[in-house]
């Protein structure tokens, strides 16, 4: 049994992990579920993943692993993607919660609110402006990174670049502008420079 | 110069680091800042952590590292407390980043809401109900968990017992009851049965 990938292809944290098994050149069988029907709730799902969530990777032994950060991780180990030193693997580590805890949930999650929703929930036309905000303070926090670093962690393309390409590079759909970020949008473009690269609507 | 730890002491988040400090028996010089007047977000702190968060530790050559589980991945490399293998490396991560996605977000911060704010604002009142159902759903997936084994991750005291611990033991601060979660009860027990455990406001 190979990789199998379960998935949804509108998600950055998806697109995470496709995106480094593109580099990587490792075949996987992509199962898709759609998290606007609910697909990642059912029984059979939470068999996988507890949590309910996509990303979601099959190992060839049936074991699963959940959360985008730790796939990438899982698969990166031994590869020219990893970081190569304990301070480098600790700012790898470091901008990846900060995607996951500072960024996701304001830019991707504006972004699903406009790019997946008809409607909002009164709760959801209420945050939406303080997730603006917080969205654009990570995006200054990256923007005065790379004024000085060409890549994330160490001047060369690693995971902490995957995994904050994935959302910033689709932030535009959330109504986020990124005229005011050069440096983020010179970023933008050395990743996508890359050998293998490939884009989120990308199947394998 | 050893250690530098700029942290709240009422920071579960502060805290998964200064109980491996401890356990490790690692000196440090502890710098208080109050979150709660804004002592984070001075240039002078800034500078050291361009997102404004504790807890960030200060190596001995001056070079700062943010990010909770980021810190604890770099003291615990190489001890008894990190991972043993690539697929226990990968799970830790996993729970390391569900603590920061999907259990954080909500037992930390309704904590934060009801054990150190005075007043919520009419956005907090009205997230408040939804941060429940999530907090107690993340302490579902634990419960689950702990049914089938004695710690997260590998049947032995990790990183990610740490970085769970750190709020789920406190989360009866935030009004969550665990009387219905008795694994989680036991496990709270067993952590705080380890080797060198300190409480949250231990003050090296």
């Amino acid at each position: 049994m190979p990789l199998t990938l379960y998935d949804f292809m509108g998600s950055g944290n998806g697109y995470k992990v496709r995106l480094l098994l593109a580099q990587l050149g490792l075949p996987y069988k992509l199962v898709e579920c759609d998290i606007l029907k609910g697909e990642t709730r059912t029984p059979q799902f939470l068999a996988k993943n507890p949590n309910g969530r996509i990303p979601t990777l099959q190992l060839d032994d049936g074991t699963c692993l959940a959360e985008s950060d730790a796939i990438l991780w899982y698969l990166a180990e031994g590869t020219r993607f990893a970081p190569a030193s304990r301070l480098e693997r600790a700012q790898t580590l470091q901008w990846m919660f900060f995607e996951q805890y500072s960024h996701e949930p304001y830019i991707a999650v504006v972004r699903f609110y406009r790019h997946f929703l008809s409607k909002l929930s009164p709760l959801q036309e209420l945050d939406l402006p303080e997730r603006m905000t917080k969205g654009y303070a990570a995006l200054g926090v990256m923007e005065q990174h790379l004024a000085r670093h060409p890549f994330f962690v160490g001047d060369r393309y690693g995971l902490a670049d995957i995994a904050l390409y994935a959302y910033t590079h689709v932030a535009q759909e959330g109504g986020f502008l990124l005229d005011n970020f050069p440096q983020i949008g010179a970023w933008l473009s050395r990743v996508a420079a890359q050998p293998g690269y490939v884009p989120m609507d990308h199947k394998a």
